[in-house]
């Protein structure tokens, strides 16, 4: 593809994704094929001999578009967001132009400061302590993902552990009887996350080698965790034999927004001083661009992680996730190693960052410049009002459902654009519920592994079990019709559904329609239940 | 940025790309701006208000460029090339605008599904074994560096000899004593590579939590890992009383592009059928597109996993890493973990591949896009041709290195468009130098870890220590220069020059300049060398 075919090949991908995103709410959200249908489409090799634009280009209308799901489509309410936008795509157009592997400074200069100053522009902009930016002992690094930033600070984190204790012991560096001792010490940790934490925490542990365990939330709290739980588990793994080095701290979790209570936690945690202490704001760490949540950024100043996704709800596309240490010397204690042929005067000096011994991978993309394009295409006001914008869509939302307290019930308080809740079984099995239940055969069948934890013989586990029963079909119901995208979740045996109103498309239209499908879809279930005589 | 904004604005974007390539052998290949050049030119936090493209664009030019190093520039001959070339753009680009975390089938069945088939595309162009292709019981999988194909390698190693050595000990799943158990036998492991194998062993090592080790290469096997040298390290380890479980064996090494001796590394593990072997092809992997090469594929067929990376010769701008494993089910058993906010009816099924297991990161961008433009864009036969045709550029540079043999030496036989070689000292130290060495005062700083391995009193470390500085002389003077960029190394002992010819843009003309550069420099070097009387 020579300089011409590129300049028209480009301004036909530009007007099809032009033309994409303003047909947008006209396709259906979710994609409808059946599991395998691309492969019998394609050849079963790559061609021999080239083949124009003009051939390949068609085959994305016809062979991909049928199997994507429409992440920026105003009806997407799943998960939680991933938002793109014009100039965000500039930047990796640019970064795939300039492309490098970029694993030290001189490999391109451009691609370490940018990054640095893109990492303290976001850090101010989410009121970070400034120990977590560059000009202390800390600073940012954009990871591909909050997984990633969870497996470096949990590697850091074991190292630091595992260095603080062989120091006490006297025990000399580059010896066997220390690397035994090392390995010893390992496999004692255990890292740590609330029973609510993503389950990239668990994943970490697994590549990290360690052991995890989960801090109990209740419902009470809205499955905050809270410090008493928190200290609780600490002495109980202890007791086991097993010594906590990390832990997972969570604004916002992946079910039902929840945010631990911070300042509990890091009032425990200063008993504990060899428990790295990282905080996952993937999703809801956006929203700390507005004043009223930086309350939350305050009380990070005690902890030594934090990250959040630029590409969730900030308008950037994935990848874009923003690690902040508060020890970039922790971090790069566990992560460097610098062999020969990486070395320069410059690195050497240290007077440059090498961001490969603050990640796994050695190379990395030019992510800053899509960063920098947002920001300044945006600006923060606009961006603030985006999120204010979602979270007040969100707010209507939850009030609809309120509305409809004969048929739905909120499990959490709605936050941060997302509205969790319940189906409610239909009056007349809810009065049936009250009675005893005679023989096992009527109770939920405990082999059912959502179940298993939470199976009590009686009324109130016949009415969770229905009522779990009856959201699990709405839920289905509503995305297998694909007009609007929802997701739900298994929380401590309730199934419930969510609601999140923060893709940039997201609109009062598109809500509205979302709960009065829900209300149809809901009335119709309901039917059917009725017809259906419980087998007593 | 609306519709008509983003049109101007890529339109604008593409000019500049366009003339950024069309320009590029007028610029310096390497980057001459100094440590910090960039935030005092940038403000110090993100613009509260929008800024239109205009003001935004010129600053690329004014502010990114001065700060790039040019991997594209015929001039790059250093590390190894980051090809990248325009339909891989529009593949990035496509990408970015369907921008999805695309963890399981349904969250973009299309994401999945295109990875498949070009992976088996790739897997079968590069001629390897069926057993690591979809059909069977194996695949393969876009990481974003071969890094990370490692630490999962790796992890998964880990997890297969555990789970075995707790199945022999009758140890069930679930319980403290299990997970005990589990923590004991992984800080015995140990892992494997040669000792020149790529960095990312090492820290893959130290990610995964498990001991590391090095398997000798001589220079007389071009340093290659060769079976009896693999076993010998084995029974060092296991005398230790550690066990070795994984092994990276190369396909190119970073430094000289060795190729271990895969039929007796093969022969080797047939003995210790827990260990996990990884092929580490990262650059030359590439060229086995070739049929030449393809023995090499054919003797992959006993090991666990290969990697090498589309992103380094074949065109496709970073990030695309293909990693390829005999049994998903090994790399699935160590990484999956599916809690309920990521089940779907498709992906209990089975019918669907959710590669979020293959992997750390849970969300994956749309890579298979970009594979898919680049192969049909330029087709098989092309290429095979690109790479041949670096291939015998690379053969046309050693031939000059040999040409000149009164000032270079071939240090290893130059392979895959990577020649290798050291200046000599000029012929008046040579002579000196083979006169004995009266006192320790003339003997090479043994303190200079470079140097600590291989320091010997006599005439040989003598000439060695003069043609390392010699050679180090040359090469900074060279890139300092900076009309071309090559990369130097240190081989056990002796500092080399490494020049790869295999760039987009490499070219007979730049590979003849480069060639000039070199000795016109070392002419000079050699005239200040000889001005100046060594300290005796």
């Amino acid at each position: 593809m020579d300089s011409q075919q590129f300049r028209e090949a480009a301004h036909a991908a530009v007007e099809e994704i032009i033309q994409y995103y303003e047909t947008l709410p006209s396709r259906r959200v979710v994609s409808s094929v059946s599991p395998g249908y691309l492969a019998p489409q394609l050849p079963t090799s790559a061609p021999s001999e080239s083949q124009p634009w003009t051939s390949i280009q068609p085959d994305i209308e016809k062979l991909i578009m049928p199997g994507l799901t429409h992440w920026q489509h105003p009806g997407f309410m799943a998960f939680f967001p991933s938002n793109t936008t014009y100039p965000s795509m500039l930047g990796e157009l640019y970064s795939a132009a300039f492309s490098a592997p970029a694993f030290n400074w001189l490999c391109s200069p451009a691609v370490t400061e940018l990054e640095t100053v893109m990492m303290d522009w976001v850090g101010q902009m989410v009121g970070l302590p400034d120990v977590f930016l560059s000009k202390g002992q800390g600073g940012g690094v954009i990871q591909g993902s909050a997984s990633e930033a969870i497996v470096c600070a949990m590697v850091a984190a074991r190292e630091r552990i595992v260095a603080r204790k062989c120091e006490q012991e006297g025990l000399k560096g580059g010896t066997r009887e220390r690397e035994r001792r090392e390995g010893l010490i390992r496999a004692e940790l255990v890292a740590l996350g609330s029973d609510q934490a993503h389950s990239s925490t668990q994943k970490g542990a697994i590549v990290a080698g360690t052991c995890f365990r989960t801090v109990a939330t209740k419902k009470e709290d809205d499955f905050a965790m809270r410090g008493a739980s928190l200290k609780q588990t600490i002495e109980d793994c202890r007791r086991e034999g097993l010594e906590p080095y990390y832990l997972t701290t969570t604004l916002g979790t992946t079910s039902t927004c929840a945010v631990d209570i911070f300042d509990e936690i890091a009032e425990v945690c200063k008993e504990y001083p060899d428990i790295w202490v990282h905080v996952d704001a993937a999703y809801a760490g956006s929203a700390l661009i507005c004043e009223e949540y930086q309350h939350y950024s305050k009380s990070f100043a005690q902890f030594d992680s934090f990250d959040f996704n630029l590409h969730k709800w900030l308008l950037t596309n994935f990848d874009a996730s923003c690690l902040y240490v508060r020890s970039r010397a922790d971090l790069t204690a566990a992560l460097s190693i610098t062999p020969s042929y990486l070395r320069n005067a410059f690195s050497d000096s240290g007077l440059v960052t090498d961001y490969r011994d603050w990640q796994i991978p050695l190379g990395r993309r030019f992510r800053s410049l899509k960063i920098w394009f947002v920001l300044r295409s945006y600006g923060i006001q606009r961006l603030q009002a985006v999120v204010r914008g979602h979270i007040k869509l969100g707010e209507t939302f939850a009030d609809l459902i309120r509305s409809r307290g004969d048929l739905f019930e909120i499990f959490t308080t709605p936050v941060f654009a997302l509205t969790v809740f319940t189906v409610r079984p239909p009056m007349a099995q809810r009065s049936r519920d009250t009675k005893a239940i005679a023989s096992p055969a009527d109770r939920p069948d405990p082999t059912h592994e959502d179940y298993t934890n939470d199976f009590t013989p009686d009324a109130q586990a016949q009415y969770l079990f229905n009522a779990n029963r009856i959201t699990k079909d709405v839920y289905e119901t509503v995305n297998n019709e694909g007009e609007v995208f929802l997701t739900s979740s298994m929380v401590k045996g309730t199934y419930v559904i969510r609601v999140v109103s923060a893709s940039e498309r997201s609109n009062e239209e598109w809500i509205r329609k979302a709960f009065d499908i829900l209300v149809r879809t809901t009335e119709l279930v309901f039917q059917r239940e009725n017809k259906v005589q419980p087998q007593l």
